[in-house]
């Protein structure tokens, strides 16, 4: 009869997950032992950096994928990362060892005491089997429902005595061989109300969201706006970790502000609103405001029945995004109504000295590959570098959903795991690196040729942008001096570069980017926000 | 009528919590607003940072500290740390911010959606007022629970708009100004049994636990071992967050294995075995055997109701361990049992190149300030410096007794800003360091004159070892390649000194405990276990 990890290894295998992100402890050796030479193991050096790179792997990968932790402290330390992989919506099997059996009541040291409850309320299911020989079919369950929508992270704790048990191989072999395909349609009936309510709308504005780029319907929603000659927002920067339409397009128009009265007066003139793969919406700052403007309707489609029913205004269909616009332009007709004025591109930038972030972005523009990917933590030019990069290929862009900083270091190195043919470049604020500044080991130990950009602000600008529009003076803690990430990662074993002006910026980009080993670029910065 | 900011401040002020730790967002500003001259706010780059200062800082100053954090992934990055907190019995009281109240229930960005759950199952208390003007009540009673025995971390969850709210005066006067008190001694009728009983055994042992540094109660402990003429055993290491009692004491037999059968054969012969504040036992592998020895009784006094509770063998007093052991001291004569055999001191550590970690341990004893303070978290050598050390003075060492990483390199900052007139020596392993980096630059900051010492081994020494006890081959990322922490913390900004044998070792250690600012000695170690 086979082991508990002889099935749950098979289990991983014939779902296709055969790339596990850990940090291992006593409490997983187990798991670990007579590890198979099919798989690969990324080692992180702390759990933030974990599960950053698993949730950069299984975005860009499009796969489940394992990250296994150590029991309560090492969950602990990726809670903020296991935040941002709920908001990314990024299926992540997480599990972490446990304490033997025999002494999980006596809460031995390393017990996780209280394992189901330790990942809550960040994950969508969390469970710890009350029989070693139910583990395989409890990965299988995590497995699955982490793939099924809306995706996410699940949990499940392992007891680390489990890994030597037997499992009855028929019973194994059905639950590791099952397959689960979640993707639907919205009802037809509905999907026609929706179509007759666009062709009949005098105005209406489509809103694209990060679950285009998930379910792979760029194509359908270029065609739709094209069709129907939409005018195309991308939702709210904070709630974009993914692009889901070419910001090159004519028919795009830019970034929706994050706040509610703008957003409104953004949309006026619309009467339908069409907001595909987002929720509705990630505002940020409290502006207030009417939620929609005067007489607009609005309408979602999303994969996630919580961002269906947390709205506050709007209707939805909950179904798959890319099926249910296929479906969509299957009942529509070309429209007759005037194509959108064609967007204007990028604004031009006076030159500074110190640089403008948006100037740093024009010249990462101009050497960016066509397949190039941009992984960003930069709060201060989020926006400058969407606005002057104009990214237009799926897969091209990850960014924290949910606001939670360490995704973007430890994410870039996940990214360029799942796509090692395609040029990685991590944007990131000096601020930004600390959170998971350890990836930079990981970088350079699995050979990951990432381009790191840092731009050095000596500040935490945004907090500083933010301590304006809410009228705070005298806060402490939002300078950093002396942060000097070059030198941190030259200390990891990466090679940097410290360039001043546009075109050095531009050539060291250049160069590392073609370079076929992590390096880094750092560049100071005018302090401040860098809107354009 | 004041505001919530100043009633809240007033309270940290009234209540001796002037020293705050934080990594702030935009929904802390409101409360960092106008940031009083009197107070001192510590910044963290990362929030396991931030958490691990402030357990530091409030396990060396027997203070309540404040940890402000960011909101839901705030919260998150720090949970290992307040896990590790939670262990150490440390009196934190952590707040994050939250999203003004208009915008939480339709979760705008950033909202920490289940904001009482989310430190759960770390915390003892968790919540979120109701309404504004409920801040500085929710704050006291979050700021004296903490305090109150069992100490540990507690939470408030404060949304943003509240700071700007007023409060009744004389209502906030009252709440600002109490005073709570949870020193309590055990009923004297259980005290009289139990001094009885130990006055009627034939060969009682103690053993000493770190709450008896907490309490203040070493001149109790050494009084009760001699007049008792009792042999005194350190709990197991791994809950040994603090020392109870002098190592280089006659009656000073060692730290007790953490495992069920050795504990019960190391105190054979033993009839009575007083435990003195901790946990029976923080065992850690699991090598089963009888609890105790044949015939042996085991009374534990500790003020943490759980650890009595849970313990799978033995009574218990829950009661303050001072005022107890006091209490225990009056009912109990001079004892006519002989005097324990006189213990040896360390073991002769034979000379090896690279050098055993055992040898720097006795190069660091060398040169050690009687007033000076260990922090450690080197896995492999916790033994190796307790046997070499002896430390013997209270307050004297730190370590993470949950077995959390990430304690260590944090809370020597927090150690070193509570006791600035003390040399504090972080004791750490090149892998531990990378659970908390960022602390380096907390440490420059603020001109910490911290000597870290890193034994650097290129592994996870303590996993290789704990493989071959589990008889776990092939696992893989147990091995730290080119982590080169001195090259990191001089990018920090930290001098770092490269040494390899004995006499250097001895001289760079003497020479950064005597520098007024933060240095680095770095020493390649063998690999494995030192245990003596």
């Amino acid at each position: 009869m086979p082991t508990v990890r002889e099935a749950s290894f098979d289990l991983f295998r014939e779902q296709g997950m055969t790339t596990m992100f850990g940090n291992p402890g006593s409490t997983e050796l187990p798991m670990l032992a007579d590890f198979p030479s099919d798989f690969r193991y990324v080692l992180g050096l702390q759990e933030a950096v974990v599960v950053g790179m698993a949730d950069g792997y299984a975005q860009a990968s499009g796969r489940t994928t394992v990250a296994n932790l150590h029991t309560a402290p090492g969950v602990g330390n990726a809670m903020g990362a296991i935040f941002n992989a709920q908001a990314n919506h990024s299926p992540l099997l997480i599990t972490a060892g446990q304490q033997a059996r025999a002494q999980i009541t006596l809460q031995a040291n390393l017990t996780n005491r209280d394992a189901i409850r330790m990942p809550h309320p960040l994950v969508k299911w969390s469970y710890e089997p009350a029989r070693a020989e139910d583990v395989p079919l409890a990965l299988a369950h995590g497995a699955h429902l982490a793939g099924l929508p809306p995706k996410g992270p699940v949990f499940v704790s392992l007891p680390m005595d489990d890994w030597y048990a037997e499992v009855d191989e028929a019973d194994a072999r059905e639950a590791i061989t099952r397959r689960v395909d979640g993707r639907a349609v919205a009802d037809p009936a509905a999907v026609r109300v929706l179509a007759d309510r666009l062709d009949a709308a005098a105005n209406p504005v489509m809103i694209a969201g990060p679950d285009i780029d998930a379910s792979d319907a760029w194509q359908d929603a270029i065609a739709l706006a094209e069709r129907q000659r939409l005018p195309v927002w991308a939702t709210p920067a904070p709630g974009g970790g993914r692009l889901g339409f070419p910001e090159n397009h004519p028919n795009y128009r830019g970034v929706l502000p994050p706040a509610i009265g703008p957003v409104g007066q953004t949309l006026e003139g619309h009467d339908l609103i069409l907001v595909v793969g987002s929720s509705v919406f990630p505002y940020y700052p409290y502006i207030p405001g009417p939620l929609l403007p005067d007489g607009a309707k609005l309408v979602a489609i999303t994969s996630d029945p919580d961002e269906a029913a947390r709205a506050p205004m709007g209707d939805a269909l909950v179904a798959d995004v890319k099926l249910t616009l296929a479906a969509l332009l299957e009942d529509l007709p070309e429209s007759t109504r005037p194509a959108p004025e064609p967007n204007q591109g990028p604004q031009e930038i006076p030159p500074s000295d110190p640089l403008n972030p948006s100037t740093v972005h024009t010249a990462l523009a101009e050497v960016f590959p066509e397949d190039g990917i941009v992984v960003l933590e930069s709060p201060t030019s989020t926006l400058a570098l969407r606005n002057q990069m104009r990214l237009s290929r799926p897969g091209s862009y990850y960014f924290a959903a949910g606001g939670g900083l360490g995704f973007g270091l430890a994410a870039s190195v996940g990214v360029q795991l799942a796509q090692p043919d395609r040029p990685v470049v991590c944007v990131i604020g000096e601020g930004s690196v600390q959170y998971a500044v350890s990836a930079f080991w990981s970088a350079v130990a699995y050979k990951t040729p990432i381009t790191f950009l840092v731009v050095r602000n000596e500040e935490y600008g945004i907090l500083k942008w933010f301590a304006e529009v809410e009228q705070v003076e005298g806060a402490p803690g939002l300078d950093l001096p002396k942060l000097d990430v070059a030198a941190i990662a030259e200390g990891y074993g990466i090679a940097a570069h410290r360039v001043k002006d546009r075109d050095e910026v531009r050539d060291a980009l250049s160069r590392s980017i073609a370079s076929s080993q992590p390096e880094l670029v750092e560049v100071p910065v005018a302090p401040g926000m860098a809107l354009f």
